[in-house]
């Protein structure tokens, strides 16, 4: 008796998938995680088919028909491309060019919904996390590498494939020479945990809390952030990422931000550097509840 | 007789205001011009008056009922704000806190549809111009200043208030030292015609066609293109403006914006820096039709 046992919950897969590792995961609508797994990523073959049978083992308890991929890139969007749903030309080796779409869906026999990782954490985040009520926010993550996503009027922005925030030009502060192989002194080769590795030459871990590195840090995000705010409009940059997670971090960047615009832009009544440059509202979740957030948007 | 004659021809004003001048004219939906002027940008007073005046003639031989404004800015675009279609805060003398859609709406007893000069523009291109069946593409103007207007589905990218991408920073190329009294080194503080009588000492317009200025302007918009394209994954950049008239930079443009991203970006098959890099298909008309477009592109 009683109507909630009557209830059907709806599961859906979903998978953040990295160059480091698939995280993948069970979820129903309101975000409850049923069954999680970390899966490294080594070759295709060999994490594909650990990720498949993970799936296949959740699906006699939480059966699911839609798996929801929130997919490092750079990856084909365009669904009348003969290679839609591959990874294209990425620096990871041997994943150039994976049919990583269509391997999940015939293995898997579901319907796959795709987007870049940053463009679905920037979706979640726009539907339940810091940038709700917003038509146009961007997701920026600085890990390893430094990506963005784009949410316009509910929507991930694509255009010719999909956006590189950062591989975006920006003047490097003085004294510091950028390391992207392809750019030098984009966003990437300034403040990606890569770079900060070349540049401070220890690595961005074992940097100390008063390490001059972290000033130089809030400058080059406050550039990009600049560049964010003049280029888009946006009324929310949610930065994601384990770097931004040093202390008062955030604030620095928030603080250069205001000197770099040096009030050429003036914010409307209620609106301030203070509330648009955020921290995710999802946590460590955005780039998972993203997959969720793919399949949710489609109608 | 003659369904023909039985046709009625639906009249619109449109206004291209810039700091200049204002440009006004009575079009049809096929974008014949019926009549035309231009108005000196005055005292807003004045101004405005001179546009009335002359709308009001034309309507006793061409009626209309709906005015499209592509308006210099910064302007406030917020329907919901207590001050939606003021010029806002801009180093125009006098023209801060204009409400120019209500005194034109009053003045001339009609229906004023605005947006950005540049977005306006941006969606003429996209409607009969250059990024016709595109998803995203960016027009930008380099003139006195430097504005760009984005259209995405379909639709002027706003935002908190609109984009002002002309103050976008890149880095300034070796021993330049950008003017932009805000920014410095900001695309109008090296890009702009202003910015190139200061950093010349002379105007750009008696800057011989072999100057080094327009190679450094060359390698200054490639970098803005750059941004451009892995920030928005851009279909169409479309650059309009007087400068551009120049011979041979827009091919500069393309050639150093392809050694700027360095084959990073991976174009699907069929496009190329060749067709996402170009003049208006409009001509120099892409402003004022600008106008007919935010009148026709409303339900």
């Amino acid at each position: 008796m009683g109507t909630n046992n009557m209830m059907q919950k709806n599961y859906y897969a979903v998978i953040e998938a990295g160059g480091t590792k698939f995280n993948c995961a069970i979820v129903d609508e309101q975000r409850n995680l049923h069954a999680q797994t970390r899966i490294a990523t080594t070759e295709p073959d060999e994490t594909l088919a650990l990720v498949i049978e993970f799936f296949q083992q959740q699906r006699t308890t939480f059966y699911f028909d839609k798996l929801g991929l929130a997919c490092f890139g750079p990856v084909d969007l365009n669904p009348r491309s003969s290679t839609f749903g591959h990874i294209t030309a990425t620096p990871k080796p041997n994943w150039s060019n994976t049919a990583i779409l269509s391997r999940l869906k015939d293995g898997l026999d579901c319907e796959v919904f795709i987007d870049t990782d940053v463009n679905a954490a920037a979706l979640a985040e726009h539907h339940w996390g810091a940038a709700q009520n917003t038509s146009v926010s961007i997701y920026i993550t600085i890990g390893t590498g430094v990506g963005g996503g784009v949410i316009v009027n509910g929507t991930p922005l694509h255009g010719l494939i999909h956006p590189e925030i950062g591989h975006m030009l920006i003047p490097a502060p003085e004294g510091i020479q950028g390391a992207c192989p392809f750019h030098g002194n984009c966003v990437e080769g300034l403040a990606s945990g890569t770079a900060m590795g070349k540049i401070w030459q220890q690595s961005a871990e074992t940097l100390s809390d008063d390490h001059q590195a972290w000033d130089i840090q809030a400058q080059v995000l406050a550039r990009l952030c600049h560049n964010l705010i003049v280029g888009y409009s946006a009324e929310k940059i949610v930065f994601g990422g384990g770097v931004m997670a040093k202390p008062n971090l955030l604030d620095k960047v928030i603080a250069y931000t205001q000197t770099s615009l040096a009030e050429y832009v003036t914010f409307p009544q209620g609106s301030s550097l203070h509330n648009i440059i955020c921290l995710p509202g999802l946590g460590q979740h955005s780039g998972l509840f993203g997959g969720l957030a793919l399949i949710l948007a489609k109608p």
